[in-house]
């Protein structure tokens, strides 16, 4: 599988870069994963591929438990879909599902956060390891 | 309003520091918001005050937006209800509200990172400030 999660954010918020950059090396043994930081949707739109699958993260989407959500994972891997894009902090574009972190607003980077420790959590979900190694 | 936030993990997390340190000097101006680390629900149960307020973290807990959050603090300052201990990463205790972050299952550490941004953001809701500074 390979993650291109693309972060709309005028600027960048430093506070949460080890962990991320924790999150992405303990990735490796599992998948690629690329953190892509755009200024806007202009932007977004223009480096966003055609044909990935588009997952956008909304305070409004439909809500998963972590094992639901490693179970999409699950499903995308033996469908096919093996490139996904997860849009964090612009909502209005075309995509193909949408996804509630929670109904709290939060700064783009912690989101970002999230999403990376939310799938080194299906990761180890899916390969019956225990969360902590 | 007087928070404390007591996360009870068996390790310590480096990799979130750096974020809670910036929410709690943001915090400052609004509260005082104090980090009590504690291994297990023994020393938990040994360190809550009795009469605190207590807010338990849970998957299962009312889900929130962040505004209704911000309602929610400020009808606890208005109520007397000053000395609020908030409880993650233990929810077998006696507490006064069950609260849900998401339905998703995460690293406390984590959850202690978005509970030190919801407070942070309910303070600058509450007082009509822009959330970025």
């Amino acid at each position: 599988m390979n993650y291109k999660i693309y972060l709309v954010a005028i600027s960048k918020n430093k506070i949460y870069h080890q962990a991320i950059q924790e999150y992405q090396k303990r990735l490796n043994r599992y998948c690629k994963i690329q953190l892509i930081h755009v200024k806007n949707k202009k932007q977004l739109l223009a480096k966003l591929p055609d044909k990935i699958y588009k997952i956008v993260i909304s305070t409004t989407g439909q809500q998963l438990s972590s094992e639901e959500f490693a179970h999409k994972i699950n499903i995308m891997a033996i469908s096919g879909n093996s490139e996904i894009a997860i849009v964090i902090g612009e909502e209005n574009i075309p995509h193909h599902e949408l996804i509630a972190i929670s109904p709290m607003e939060m700064d783009p980077e912690l989101i970002t956060t999230i999403v990376f420790e939310q799938i080194y959590r299906a990761y180890r979900i899916l390969n019956n390891q225990p969360y902590h190694k």
